[in-house]
């Protein structure tokens, strides 16, 4: 039976039939179950479930304890797992993010813009929390997410591209130019504090902004970012 | 004493220390009341609330009523009001928004890329809902949000302008010529449904996207379109 989620459960949850697509049709391997609510079939997930030799439970009671509020019919149980990230592609770095909504947004976006490569700076929200995973849209499936201690581990595993921190003491980021042919680390920073001053070292870029507001919406910051560079 | 929010109410509440301030330095005007945990003081809002008059009232029970489970030690009671929106600027139009953070992001991006006329056609959600208020940061109370009964009525009171809906059928934004001397009105749709076919009669531009994800976050599409505009 499901248990309440917490970050030390092996396990994970993707709530909602959308969701729960994603996760079949990208990481059926991982998917322990698929529970449904006797509120609703959702037969496209049955049928899918089916497909990937994923058992199908119906009744209410995983819905009880996941998603007591939400509008949501389908859960999938899956377990968590570790990816690599590529050394051929640009990342995202993610220092110290702490809200499961934009880590799950900048997913999404990842995915939209063809930037699916995810560094996450310890200590940071969790990148398989169901919170997360549901912001994502099921993107969390299809992105690579990968965790270290520090920006120091991550910088010596990527020497070979270049960092670019965003900072609201950067030069403008209109005027960046960025080539097809390097790789590029695009580090962001945590939503209250951003990055820590000695980022400034390696050329830090601003989004420019009005001072009407302290800083952008963090999802909203890196979007802008991978748009410009898918769009090079 | 307060009251759980309702849309129907004539007043709102602002939830936190920053949003609480962001209500006394932009609508000091519309502040009825500030309520003051007694887990903490709050010296700069309490401070800020005698400047403007308006009284402090300590104590933990409107934090249990309004904010039970939030990490939140100040609270500003406001009048709901309305707003006109400026001929003289390019504006935001949410056809049919649904999502209370999704609305509060943008009006916060709407402030930071200095684009702060809003258009929302009904149905939609609440723009002065404590859940907007607070995804916005307080820029809720720098933006002119605007509500219409139709697309149409918008349409009518401003004519003088270009109507660019934002769609999956529409051409590359990236293409897309604006120019500094002409008013433009970004249309965007509902979360889940995008705007109705009829909008691509004004010429639709569509944000680069792969085809991994349905669709872009309603708060990241925004955010894009108004970065552009603002770096013409």
């Amino acid at each position: 039976m499901v248990k309440k989620y917490k970050k030390g459960n092996d396990v994970s949850y993707a709530l909602g039939a959308t969701v729960v697509m994603e996760l079949l049709n990208n990481r059926p391997d991982k998917a322990r179950a698929v529970y449904i609510s006797e509120k609703s079939d959702v037969k496209a997930v049955v049928d899918r479930a089916h497909a990937c030799g994923v058992p199908v439970v119906v009744g209410d009671k995983p819905f009880n304890i996941l998603s007591p509020k939400e509008n949501c019919f389908a859960i999938g149980e899956f377990d968590k797992y570790d990816c690599a990230l590529s050394r051929e592609r640009n990342h995202i770095v993610l220092v110290n993010p702490s809200n499961s909504g934009n880590l799950g947004t900048i997913m999404r976006a990842a995915l939209a813009f063809d930037c699916t490569d995810i560094a996450v700076i310890r200590p940071a929200v969790d990148a398989f929390d169901p919170k997360t995973v549901r912001a994502s849209m099921g993107a969390a499936f299809s992105v690579n997410t990968r965790f270290y201690d520090s920006f120091d581990d991550y910088a010596k595993e990527f020497y070979d591209r270049e960092i670019v921190p965003f900072m609201l003491c950067g030069s403008p980021f209109a005027e960046k130019e960025f080539s097809r042919d390097k790789k590029y680390s695009l580090v962001f920073g945590n939503e209250a504090t951003g990055l820590p001053s000695e980022f400034s070292e390696y050329g830090a870029v601003r989004i420019e902004q009005s001072d009407k507001v302290d800083s952008l919406n963090l999802s909203v910051a890196v979007s802008i970012a991978l748009y410009k560079i898918r769009n090079l």
